[in-house]
């Protein structure tokens, strides 16, 4: 096993999808077997849009564990912990706000897009602003080296570094440790609608926990090619959902380059290729929904507990090493 | 005594003087008679201006409480800490930072001053910004709703109820209290080169812990009028710093207003006059530093620790209810 730590985690704000599989958890599976892993249910983080509604996210913590032990991350090879029960994180964030300005942190671009959707740039609240920070903290707690990450979430990790390096440079000291991005392959699953990305709030995404008839229903009404009306008529791959979804999940890739041949010239209808993808999906969701099924809140509940124990430990191991460096320690004897 | 709870306290920076008694020292005293008092020793907020130099922080806390003790406040009535040793302090500046915009922090009348002395608006780091928002956890965490300031912290006091109104209305809930800015009747003192208010950057200050010697020196040096040559001329008072220390602690009002009748005349030369204040600062200032040269670090820290426990205890407390009323509570049983 490398020295490599990983962190990595999720917002519990709903369950989670086939493009979370694609994106992230399907690299948590390998990446467990090779490095110290830390994933971390982030209710802190998602507070800051969530802010009005924190029992969202208290539901759907269990929710989260049990997709992750359903699709075989395993809480004996990495570390699954809830983000506020390491309360450590705070007291970093807290040290780190006074190393980053202001306008860093507003040129980070995921504050820009947020600027430039709200028509006042006033609504952004300080929390949302800070952001990058409270993820620094979370990264540096547990010495994380290694970070998944999609490409929009690249300008983070610099912010992260940024602090890294002002801290180790203000303090005189080799503490904290930089990070860098993991980028997955696949990184994206696009909706069933076709339109965007799949997700939770546009509804368009096909749940871990959803049930077979969801799952037949859902890839009933995918987007195909809307030009492709008589069996016979020639069809497009590229933007048809139903290959997204089998270039992600169909495992004999010659059988998919044949069936991507037949459609395009004519001759293979949407309903028996949507049946393909149904039995693929089904297979690959059954055995991952019945293990879910299998989970108890209880079970669920210890695992997170363990693991968050195991996390504050580390969390205070540095936050010790953080104030040590600092020089913020009151010791009479 | 009253329902009221007053919360006060200091950065450690440096030896507290005569400014801080005449601007907030005494007014404690009277206090910690009639309300139930957390004096709070605030080394994270110092942190903001002092990031570079935590070391400074760790060396003044004692200072300052020795200052504290020696002027008479006393442990017994109450709760002096450490601001660093109540983690929960940054738990709850989270959470509040999710319940204020970025444009409101920067609307506050400190940042705006700071971005004006500044060259570049992007040298102000989000610590800083952030500031309003650790005193509203620090204020609220112990049920704060008497809170001595001066003038220029008002604004500070309004961000504070805004966002106890934000975080009551948003959880439905009544666990914040609005606090209420009691303002002192004398709250500047002038430094002894006539300049500015007395302080320990400028080194125009008379320290509570100086030697008598060099009170002497510092009250010699102080300004007077400049164009009170000759004893027998005329003298102005106004802007005299001598008499505004004597207007400060020379207790026989009577005789100070005929001496600035003699002054005003004429025939009251300088040195008389500073050696008048000269006895009267000997007098009050002699018994503070022997009571502060009797306390021993070892009391000091035991006072200290004692006084964060209970601290620690109250903002628990206070935690706890904040979380229940977000509805961010874990339990299984």
């Amino acid at each position: 096993m490398s020295n490599h730590v990983v962190l990595t985690g999720d917002r519990p704000t709903g369950c989670l999808h086939l493009g979370h599989y694609v994106g992230s958890l399907k690299n948590r599976i390998s990446l467990q077997e090779k490095y110290d892993c830390f994933i971390m249910v982030a209710d802190i983080q998602a507070l800051s849009d969530n802010f009005d509604n924190p029992k969202k996210l208290a539901e759907n913590i269990t929710e989260v564990c049990k997709d992750y032990l359903s699709v075989g991350i395993d809480p004996q090879k990495c570390t699954i912990f809830i983000q506020s029960l390491v309360p450590e994180l705070f007291e970093l964030s807290t040290y780190y706000l006074n190393l980053i300005s202001v306008s860093r942190l507003e040129r980070n671009p995921t504050v820009k897009s947020e600027l430039k959707q709200k028509s006042f740039s006033s609504s952004i609240t300080a929390g949302f602003l800070a952001y990058p920070v409270s993820q620094t903290a979370d990264i540096t707690a547990f010495k994380g080296t290694l970070i998944p990450v999609g490409e929009d979430q690249l300008p983070l990790i610099e912010i992260t570094n940024e602090i890294v390096r002002k801290f180790n440079k203000t303090y005189n000291t080799d503490v904290l440790l930089e990070a860098a991005p993991v980028l997955g392959k696949v990184q994206r699953l696009v909706g069933i609608d076709g339109k965007a990305k799949a997700s939770k709030s546009l509804n368009n995404a096909i749940f871990l926990s959803d049930s077979s008839e969801l799952i037949r229903q859902k890839i009933h009404s995918m987007y195909t090619d809307p030009s492709h009306i008589k069996v016979s008529d020639p069809g497009k791959v590229k933007g048809n959902v139903v290959f997204d979804y089998l270039d992600a999940f169909f495992d004999d890739k010659n059988e998919l380059d044949s069936l991507k041949l037949q459609y395009k010239k004519g001759g293979l209808g949407d309903s028996v290729l949507k049946s393909i993808l149904n039995d693929n999906l089904q297979n690959f969701l059954k055995p991952i929904r019945e293990k879910r099924d299998s989970i108890s809140d209880k079970v669920v509940f210890n695992i997170l507990y363990e693991g968050s124990k195991i996390a504050r430990k580390v969390a205070k191991e540095t936050l010790s090493q953080v104030k040590d460096a600092m020089g913020l320690v009151y010791k009479y004897d």
